[in-house]
């Protein structure tokens, strides 16, 4: 049923390679209705908020009771796999399910809208609302590529029974389940399990990570007219920014990234002189002070550059979240637990951004669970996780939730 | 009337900050039109030839004789200026006019089809078509960015009366008035005539030059947990073909350019490493061997650089045109009509890549003449040449002209 279900969501893609599921667009909408359907076929009841996420709970857990929520997203970058995020939201759903008699501490499924940040880079939007941290005015000013707002794109998916109408006010949408405390399983998209033959990762610390928007203009002049040296060419000074990213990170050591994944250049022609440039930069630390120190030494290289090279620099932080740490109590007795089990696993840290540390960071008693990824491959069309990996997660999840009947201390 | 012309066809251009009029489209449609238009007020007659290029002659002159062409293009790269190629195609229709009674060796205006390559990157199509050196399967094999062959290009144009219908067989376009011989005059889009306070150029070589494409394959992965020493980040490295293009030119030093005017990264998002890149190269150069040696030293850089960050690379020549001398026997006579008007000039090497390159090369007897660009600007939309120094480039050009009664040999 796992690898069934995994397989049946993958089948809601843009066309290309891998999956393509942007948050609130049509393919991601017939998902979360198609996944919907099976929580009804499972007995449970299938509830979204007004930002698009949707809860899976029994029928007799009314909307505003604290509960346990496990998932974790059904978006996905362009070209993604079939696992990321969509094994996390179906886990939650068939925990959900097998625990729905318990009345104590409802055990609530979660699926979290725009995780990835493919179309609106708004660290998580998704969870942020759930967490009652979303701004009004955001609805209206983030903008996804083709210009199309939040609010807009929240019309569409409730349009699709996607999302409730948003509120009125300064809580435009109204908390569902307040999370006494929250679990995500997710695929590594790293190689560590894989290399030490672990089936479970548990994971107590996410990375933090810097968003920023380097945005550099020089001259736009006849390529075969002005001589290198007159020249103010802003693709030659981005190029030197995005060999400069890399090299940060290379020589603050592991586990440190930098990642330049975007570029363009104006007016993008053989015979011109680029006159402007984009490049879109990334870096990543589990250790809060690092982050900051790769985001200082990356823009003061990127400023030299410019300034040696006589173009304009415009340095934006689109995005940023400090790297979080989840919970100790809970990851103690997850470990426990996989001594009892006989599950071969190890405590870990994640180097990516997951809703789990949006919960954590908001001081929800929160943990994360990772299974191997094939290669250490994700966000790609070959992403891979065996099934039999896939079944020993789901399991270990199902009774670690089973056992937690009171709720947790926060870190 | 010299300017306001250029102002008039300046008018017809697509959205965005300067001119952008690509071949065929409705904006260059638009202008040709409205300039064969002034032609008939000036007593001339404009025939359009097969693949959209426009001659301008006197009403008794058929189409068939031996003629003198003088002209240039109305097509312009993306947001450029109202001079590079218009400046040289109204004053062959002026020139034409004012030389319509000749009958011994007629003066005919030309406006030439594509040579700025925006649209159809294919060395320069409407004056290969006039050298009869096109060749039928081209006109389904070349297609613009949206796909359009240039079939259906001309096709649009012909509906336009821009072009006349193709003719069956291997000559799609006859010729409409053999090259006795080519004059063209342009804006210098270089510093040098400014800076030396002289009005006109007597162009003597032009620089010949090479388009590559290189296509960059490596892994697109997640940028959160894919460690610095395992990524194989196409952009990285076509960061570094970028930095090498600049390098090779700086190394062979002047006169040689190099150019990386455009890149692209997939996916494109901040959380993904990279998989592939595409780099657009071009090099220029006076001298035949050395535009080879540059050919072969940028391709040989950025082989190792693939190699030793281990991605997949695959350049491809996509265009490319040796350096061409002109009529020394002109140059000549030019320089002794300069002596004896007494206008400040020199002899000088384009940079540019003209109509005129193709003309030597097929042998015709060409000359070029350059009149000042402000700041050495061009192909943008700051491109400016003073009304004084647009005047005295007609005058002297209409005065060469006027002299030239017989066919000067080839060099």
């Amino acid at each position: 049923m796992l690898s069934e279900t995994l397989a049946g969501l993958g089948r809601f893609s843009a066309d290309g390679p891998g999956v393509t599921r942007f948050a609130y667009d049509d393919h991601w909408c017939d998902a979360q209705r198609w996944l919907a359907g099976r929580a009804v076929e499972l007995g449970l009841t299938a509830t979204p908020d007004a930002a698009g996420n949707l809860f899976f709970h029994a029928p007799d857990v009314a909307p505003g009771t604290p509960a346990v929520l496990v998932g974790s997203h059904l978006d996905t970058v362009r070209h993604g796999g079939l696992y990321d995020g969509a094994y996390g939201a179906v886990c939650g759903l068939l925990v959900a399910a097998e625990l729905r008699d318990r009345k104590d501490l409802p055990v609530v499924g979660m699926v979290t809208a725009e995780e990835e940040g493919s179309r609106y880079s708004g660290d998580m939007l998704g969870t942020r609302a759930i967490l009652g941290r979303m701004s009004p005015t955001e609805l209206d000013t983030m903008r996804d590529e083709a210009g199309i707002s939040w609010r807009d794109a929240l019309r569409h998916a409730h349009e699709r029974d996607c999302a409730t109408s948003l509120a009125a006010g300064a809580r435009p949408c109204p908390v569902m389940f307040p999370p006494a405390a929250m679990i995500e399983i997710h695929i590594e998209q790293g190689p560590v399990l894989e290399s030490e033959r672990l089936a479970i990762g548990i994971v107590e610390h996410i990375v933090g990570y810097r968003r920023l928007r380097a945005r550099v203009r020089g001259e736009a002049r006849h390529a075969g007219t002005t001589p290198m040296r007159l020249r103010k060419d802003a693709l030659a000074a981005a190029a030197e920014m995005i060999l400069a990213v890399e090299n940060e990170a290379r020589e603050m050591g592991e586990p440190a990234v930098a990642t330049a994944g975007h570029v363009t250049a104006e007016p993008g022609l053989y015979n011109v002189v680029p006159g402007a440039s984009e490049v879109w930069i990334e870096m990543r630390h589990v250790d809060v002070e690092k982050v900051a120190a790769l985001e200082a030494s990356v823009t003061a290289r990127c400023r030299s550059i410019a300034a040696r090279r006589e173009v304009d620099l415009d340095m934006e932080r689109v995005a940023g979240l400090e790297p979080a740490a989840l919970s100790t109590p809970m990851a103690r007795e997850a470990e426990s637990l996989a001594r009892e089990l006989g599950v071969a696993h190890r405590r870990m840290v994640s180097g990516a951004g997951h809703d789990a540390m949006l919960f954590a960071a908001a001081g929800v008693p929160t943990l994360m669970f990772f299974v191997p990824s094939r290669g250490g491959i994700s966000h790609a069309p070959d992403e891979h996780t065996d099934p039999a990996d896939l079944w020993t997660g789901l399991r270990f999840l199902l009774e670690f939730a089973r056992r937690m009947t009171i709720v947790p201390e926060a870190v």
